[in-house]
This record gives C-alpha cells, structure tokens and sequence, in this order.
C-alpha cells in the first residue's frame, strides 16, 4: 500500500475538519495515551544525545555546531549537528528540487503524513529535549511541542493539498463560435516558488515552525530550516523523520536539512537574501521580522511580537474569571506570543452576580491568585517552567524598576523540585495609569503584567485597539456580561485583526489556539502578517501556470 | 425578490465554471446578440458626452477634470469628471464603510453582480468610449471593454464570494477532557483590509481594473478607482452603476468612488501612500509597480511589463501558424500586456509536414502575412486599430533606428476609412542575433517584434525563460509536434511563471486569455505578481478573526 492509500482517510478527515472547524485532533495530546514505557525511553534517548553528535539526519556538514543549555540546569546540552554554509545548503536543496516538484500532491501527502506519524513514536523524547531548551514545563512541552505541533502542521498539510487540488489539471474548452466551435485542450500545473527558509524561535521550536515547513513542503519547494541556535533538537528530530521518509520512497533528503548556525556566526540573514530563496517563515522579534518583510520578490511570512490585552467588564463568575487570567499570565512564565500582558480595570471596580467589586478587591483577588499558583510547589513550577534565555530575565529585572510604574506584585524565584539550577520566576505585576501609554505599549516578552486602571472597559477597548493596530496583537481576553459591549468588542478588535475569547473560565486559556478551528495570527495587525491555516498561508507558496493547444 | 436570489442561480453557475475550468461566459460577446438598435443608441449616448460634464455618477468634487484625447481623432473629448482631493476622498470612502463591511456576502455579491448586469445595458456606449480613449479597434473595444472585462469582474466577484463561504460563520467546539468536555462556542468574521486603490491603464480601462474592483468591493472593502488621465469614461461608466445600485439598496454611493486625475497634477502616490489606503490594484509600467510593490503594510497586486515570447520548432501547418502568429502581432498594434515580441526563429529552418522550410523562406512568409492582413483596408485599419499614445509612436521610431538590428519590414502609417486622423502603425519588424539579448531583453510596448536568430528552439527556450525570470513574461506561443521538446518547454516556462499556448491557429491567439478559464499572469515573474483570479487575488483582501466563549 503506498503512503497515499495509507493514510487517506486521515487526509479526508482532516480537511473536513478544516471546514467544519469543530473540534478534531489527530495526535492525542495526553501522555498517558501512550505505551507505559514511552516516557521512561523518551528521556533516556533524550539523554543519551546530550554531549554527543546529532546522528539521525542525512545530511553531512563541514563543521559541527551546537550552543543549546538547559534553562533547567543552566548547562550545555553539548549536541553538535552538522553545519554547512548557505551556498552548499542551497546547492544541496537542488539536487532534489525537480523530483520533488514533479512528484504528485498524492505523493507528496502521503510522505509528509508519514513523517508526522514517525514524530509522533519520538514525542516523549521531544517533551525532554524541549523543556531542555525552551524552559517548558514537561506537559506543556509534551502537548505543545509533540501532538499539538504535529496537529498544527497536519492542518497546514491538509490545507496545502487541497489548495493544490483545487482546480482540476486538465480540462477541454469549448468555445461556440455560430457556425463551429474552437476547442482547445489545457492543463495547469502548480509551480512551487523555489527554496523555503523557516526560521524558528528559542520558545517553540516546533509549534511555531511546522506549518510552515510543511506548507512549503507540500506544495513542492525544498525547505532550509533555520532553528533558532538555542533550540535545535526538537526541530532536527523532525527534520531527521522527514529525510528518513524521503530517502525510504527515493527522494534525496536534502529536499529538507537543517541549517544551523551558532550565536557567534549566524547565518540567517546569508540565506533569507539568497536570490534562490523564494519563501521565509519566521517566529522572532519584530525588527528582524519587519526587514524580512522588505525583501522583494520574495514571499514572507512572520510572526513578530505584540501586545495583548485582557479587558474587564462585568462577569457572573467572578472568582473563575481571576484563575483563568492568572493561570494565562502564569504558563511558561508569559512566554507565548499569546500571553496576556496589559489588563484594562476599571477604576470604579465591576459588576458581578453576587454584587459590586471594587478595583482594591479585585487587584487582591489576582495578586491572591497568582500567588497561589505560582508558589503552591505542587503548581508552579510545572506551570511556570524556566526563563528560557538571560535577555528576558534581565528585562523582568529592568522592568520592576520601571519608572512611572507602581509595583503591586513582585516577582521572584522558586524552587523547582527536580531542578536545582532552574531559571524560574514568578510574575512581576506593575500598575499603571490609562494615559500612560509609553509604559505599556510594547511587548515585555515574559512574566510581566501591566494592571492598567482605565474609566470604563470603553476606554479600555479604545486604548487596546489603537496598540493593536500600531503594534500588534494576538489575541485579546474579555469578561462582560453585556450583549451590546460583547458585540463592540468583537467589531473593533476584527478591525485591529485581533481574535478575542469571551468570559473564558476553567481549563481553557486564552493563550492556546486550537488547530482545525482558531487561526493562530489573523495577518491584520502588525503582530503577525501570516495566519496559521488560513488560505493565504498556502497559496503564496506556489502558482498556477496554465497551458493550451488545440484540442 | 432581493438582489441574491435574483443572481443565485448566475452565482452558482459561475462558481461551477470557476473550478471546471471549461468554456464560461455569462455576458454574450458579440454585438448581434443585443438588440438591433443598441450599436446605434450607444454610439448616441457616447457622442452625448462630449465636451460635457459627466453627470452619471452619485459623488461630486471641489473641481472638474479630464484630459482624454480620440487616438482616431486627435482631438480632447472634452469631458469633465468631479475630482477631490486625497484627504476628501478618503473622508467620503470612511462615511459608507462600517456599512459596506457589516454587510452579508449574500447582500454585497447580489448588489455588484446587479451592477454589472447594468453595465451591460452600456456596453455600446462603453465600446465608443474605449475606441476613443485606447484606441482599440470597434470589435475589441466592444468585446474586450465589454462582456469579457464583465466576464473577469464577474470570476473575481464569484471567486471571492466563494471564499467567504469557505469557513463557517459559527460553529460549537466541544474537546473531550475525559471525565468532561470544554463546549466553546465559535465564530469568524472575514474583516476588509481597509480601501482599496484601484490604478487604471491607458489601453485596457475596464478589463484590467474591474477584476481587482468587485475583488476588493465583494471583500467588504470602499474603492477608489484612479484611472489612467488618458482613459477614464470606460470605467466612468461602470462606477457610475455601481453607485446607483448601492444607493438604490441603502448604502452610500461612495462606497465606490471615481478618483481622477489629471496628467498636469497626478493623485495617484498621495492616494497610494495614504495610510487608510490598504489594497492597490494596478497596471502600467514595471518601475511605478515596483515602487508599489514596496509600500509597507499594503496587499500589492501589480501587471507591469515583460517580454513575450514566440517559440518554432516545427508545425503540421506552417501556413496557419504563420497567419495565426501575425494576427497576434497586429492585434490592437501590439499594444497587449499579451502580445507577442520576441519570435525565435532557428537559422536551419524547420520540419513541416510538407518538408523543410529554410529561416529566409519562414520570414518571407511572416512578411507577406503581415502585410496581407495590415495592408488590407478590410482588415488593416480594424485590426489594428490605432496607437494610443505618442509615446508609444515614439519609441516606434525610435525602435527603427536600434542600433545593432537590421529592419525586416518597416512600420508604416495606415488609412483608416472612418477616421482620417487616425494615429495608426503597422508593425515594425527587426531582425537580431540571439546573442544581442540587451536588444531584446526589454518590452518596446507597441507593434514591435524582433526575429532572434537561434540555433534551434532550446537556445530559443534558454533565452526566452531567462528573460522571463528576470524582466517578466505574461504569455509564450510555441510550435513543436515533437512531445519531448512540448514537456520541456512546459517544464522550463512553469519555472519561468510563464503560460504557454501551442501550436495556436485558427480564430485564437495566445494574447487572449479566457475568464473561467486562464489565468491571467501567474504571479511566478516579474511581470505580474497577481493572477486573475487565483486565490491569492482573493484573500490578500481580508483576514479572517475568530471569537470564542464558553457554550
């Protein structure tokens, strides 16, 4: 059976779901779906990488390099893979490139999906090697970098298929001219751009960097990826089951390598400028994402920083509403690109079921929240992870002397129990007032929360709207109770292209977007110019070029 | 009866045809299909508006414009059109915005597919009105201005309903969590970008601009068309209805505005860099396309300049090759974004059915085709129609004296019967080796085409693909029976981006591309970097924004 029929019915599914948009999921995200060893042999192959050359790719190098450290343990993981320069790295994804164009989207599926599948017998030893390097705790690390990357990227698969299937590939025309007919015979092929580059982040190694990997394999270009130099092994684990799947159904595996380079001699601006590279994806800061932005001829799609809002109006759950916000701003330590970091209150406190609360009592009740979570030892280690990189814990150190700024909470270390020399901290919590917009208008990357006591939740809106449209923003919280202010919100923040999750409380954040029905990034404010899967992301990876003759 | 369910069945029909790919028009081309009198009473309505205000349209101006001058004549037409600033023009878009956007697709597609069909009711008066603003021959003014640019808003209009629909408005996430389940209740909006900049050319006013207007209009954003100083009544025209059916349906006319211009004080940077401004939509020359492209923050789509080509290799059919090669160059004197340029020609001649042929006998038969149908009063002065500009009569004369080529036949002035200040050329036909590539390299817009020398049709290809990928190509013809070298010129030219038509003959020509059908330009160089109408044309224009709360 070939990898087509092999997993047919998960594409078929899989792009129904797309449609439909309700829940579906291909990986279970629970690690306890898995065999009972799975974990136990996970870590130990994690383990016996560290200090070692990464030996699963086919791909050579002329140099090893490697700079990953553990925000757990503070120490070099020591696995070197193997480096090659841009021109030898574009030369290589050459050698394959026809091959790989010219092989139908059915083959094309079929190996993709494979792959996938093959990651998903590794998502254990990916839940280590991730915690290892971006700081996540192990079950974030397990589900986001394992069977939610792996969802996300199918998503983008299926997508990119059936874009390609989209019109047909051949057709007869036949015009009536009165007394006879011109009939010619066409065909069109989708063309693939050229050379993918994706370049990835220090945070999601693999969430933020399949789908485009797989949306630019899918629709035939050979793709470079970049990971960032701090995040390497979850991503090479992919990138080596891609090049295993291509190599077994006599692909060159060169199609896909991995391009790494190391903090001293970085190499990504060498390949985004190559005139053979067609298609970048990037996760990263907004400066280096905008100046992908200017390269001409090129498609590019980023996703940069922004800044994210909770707005308050009223709830009938007062206290549900505390734990979700603060859960939010907790996980990984607000290292999502997603986190919430402004929270708009209003000065005369809110309306709840069971009466009045003023802003005193509820900044109580969230500093009383955040505490609890953060410092029960059973909680917040798990949840919070580890700083991943000094920068941002050097920017949560400057931002508690923030001047104007009044601190409500501070942050502080805790104790991991498995990990005495994890990079941990608590959030910091700053107030501030509506006009001062200059304190909180840019995205503090990390465990760092503005209280922002505005008049009313209208003042609120207006203020995160506007820093929206002028700096991004991924995604937006929102509790009223009121149908005419739900309906404003959700008409302005489409305007600054900004999702919003209502009144969420219990085990859902507004930090997680689900593959197959939330798009991730809408690609209308600043934050993002791409969107995890809408059409857009696809089709600018190929174009259709059409062909007649008389028939 | 509402404006959807009148249209519902041409909608659906259109989508149909829209992914079929097989012959599609839902306006009917040619003039005998219309009422008898209805040549008669356009021409009327045309002769009416000379030396007049334009009184049509539901928006006024601080001043009145227009410098359009009859290619066939000579002489200014002497119509006004109201022209405002940027900053009013923008005011006025905003005023009808919120509106337009909150619409339902079913709303917007049913009052844009009204308005074509009152265009219809002008397509006579349009067919005038473009002969003497572009200077194309009756029949194309008629065809090309009319029902065909209808049929491409039309495909544009039906492809971004389409994708509207592509995701449902709301739909219930339910995630299964084990012992219980997280219900969310979703839903997603497709938000317009913001207004749309429609630049207009000078030699095909409504055909290359309307499929970008009903594309941005269907989306849900305002537009404003900016018309080439040189062409603006054909659009004029359409605008005019397009406001009437807005008004008649509650929205504001300005929903979609005429921007003029004039050639003495140009509009179209300030409009274009204005920061409200979100979509551009033009045609023209490569160097002010590619000033747009790098507008930050902008969805770009551009037809700018390249080089088309013409491949020999062999024919069944010399004599209907020959005939079919030279209509194309006659077509509107060259004056095509799809008209052919370059024809490589191999110096050993070719294979036919009838024997060989040598490369002088080849051109000697291209000559007398070309004089046959120019010279023919019958054929010449219609086909041809007349030059639209004097920069174009220029660089006619200019192109004479190109040092380094030796003039096969030389351009000359023709009468035409209906107009005896008709600015007309006959092509110019120059000779070059296939290594003269600075010669060749560039689009001469205009009845110019070079004979390349080559050894045979794959330095030909190697050239010509060349060519394409750095300068632009919208359009190949090639001529082989041979299967293998018909692959690899498909192969070689989808690099290039670069439909091809072969072994054309008969009533067809490759600077022809059918609504429904052909896509037209490809986006792969750069000559275009938008298609008529493959997605990308489509969902560059909105974002899609999610909203999620509990169930």
């Amino acid at each position: 059976m070939n990898l087509f029929e092999k997993h047919k019915e998960t594409i078929e599914t899989a792009i129904k779901a797309l449609h439909e948009r309700t829940f579906f999921a291909h990986y279970p995200e629970h690690p306890k779906a898995y065999a009972e060893d799975a974990d136990t042999k996970g870590r130990e192959a994690y383990v016996a990488r560290l200090g070692k050359n990464f030996d699963l790719l086919l791909q050579s190098g002329e140099t090893w390099l490697g700079d990953e450290e553990s925000p757990y343990t503070q120490e070099a993981l020591g696995i070197k893979y193997p480096a090659s320069d841009e021109e030898t790295l574009i030369a290589h994804a050459k050698k394959g490139a026809d091959a790989w164009r010219k092989a139908s989207p059915e083959v094309r599926v079929g190996i993709l999906l494979e792959s996938l599948d093959r990651f998903q017998s590794r998502f254990f030893e990916n839940a280590y090697a991730t915690m290892h390097t971006t700081g996540q705790g192990y079950m974030m690390a397990f589900q986001a970098s394992g069977p939610h990357a792996a969802d996300r990227a199918l998503e983008a698969l299926v997508a990119g298929y059936e874009e390609l299937k989209r019109f047909p590939a051949e057709a007869t025309w036949v015009k009536p001219m009165g007394k006879y007919e011109i009939k010619l015979k066409k065909s069109w092929r989708a063309v693939p751009k050229g050379i993918a580059l994706i370049i990835g982040c220090s945070t999601f190694p693999t969430w933020n960097s399949l789908p485009g990997l797989y949306a630019s394999l899918i629709t035939g270009n050979p793709a470079l990826v970049k990971p960032h130099p701090g995040a390497i092994l979850p991503i090479a684990l992919v990138v080596a089951e891609i090049q295993q799947v291509l190599q077994e159904n006599g692909f060159d595996p060169h199609i896909c390598q991995l391009a790494v380079d190391s903090y001293s001699s970085p190499n990504t601006k060498k390949l985004a400028e190559h005139r053979d590279v067609k298609i970048i994806d990037y996760t990263g800061n907004s400066a280096f994402g905008n100046y992908l932005e200017t390269l001409h001829g090129k498609s590019v799609f980023t996703e940069k920083t922004g800044v994210n809002s909770i707005l308050i109006d009223s709830t009938d759950d007062v206290d549900s509403m505390i734990q979700n916000i603060s859960f939010s701003l907790l996980l990984y330590s607000g290292q999502m690109c997603t986190a919430p970091q402004n929270y708009y209150i209003p000065e005369g406190g809110i309306e709840t079921k069971d009466g009045h609360i003023s802003y005193g009592d509820l900044i109580a009740k969230l500093i009383e929240a955040i505490n609890g979570l953060a410092l029960n030892p059973k909680v917040g280690p798990f949840v919070l992870g580890a700083i991943q990189n000094l920068d941002t814990a050097k920017r949560l150190s400057d931002s508690a002397k923030l001047s104007g700024s009044r601190v409500l909470l501070e942050s502080q270390a805790i104790e991991n129990p498995m990990f005495k020399n994890a990079r941990t901290a608590t959030p910091l919590l700053l107030e501030v007032d509506a006009t001062q917009h200059d304190l909180f208008s840019q995205e503090l990357f990390g465990p760092i929360a503005f209280i922002i006591k505005v008049k009313d939740i209208h003042q609120g809106l207006a203020i995160a709207t506007d820093l929206g449209k002028k700096y991004g923003a991924m995604s937006c919280g929102a509790y009223t109770t009121n149908q005419e202010t739900k309906e404003k919100i959700m008409d302005e923040m489409a305007l600054a292209g900004t999702p919003v999750s209502f009144n969420l409380a219990g085990g859902i954040y507004i930090n997680q977007t689900a593959s197959f029905s939330d798009f991730h990034g809408t690609g209308g404010n600043p934050s993002a110019n791409a969107s995890f899967t809408n059409p857009e992301y696809i089709v600018k990876r190929f174009t259709w070029v059409g062909f007649r003759e008389p028939a």
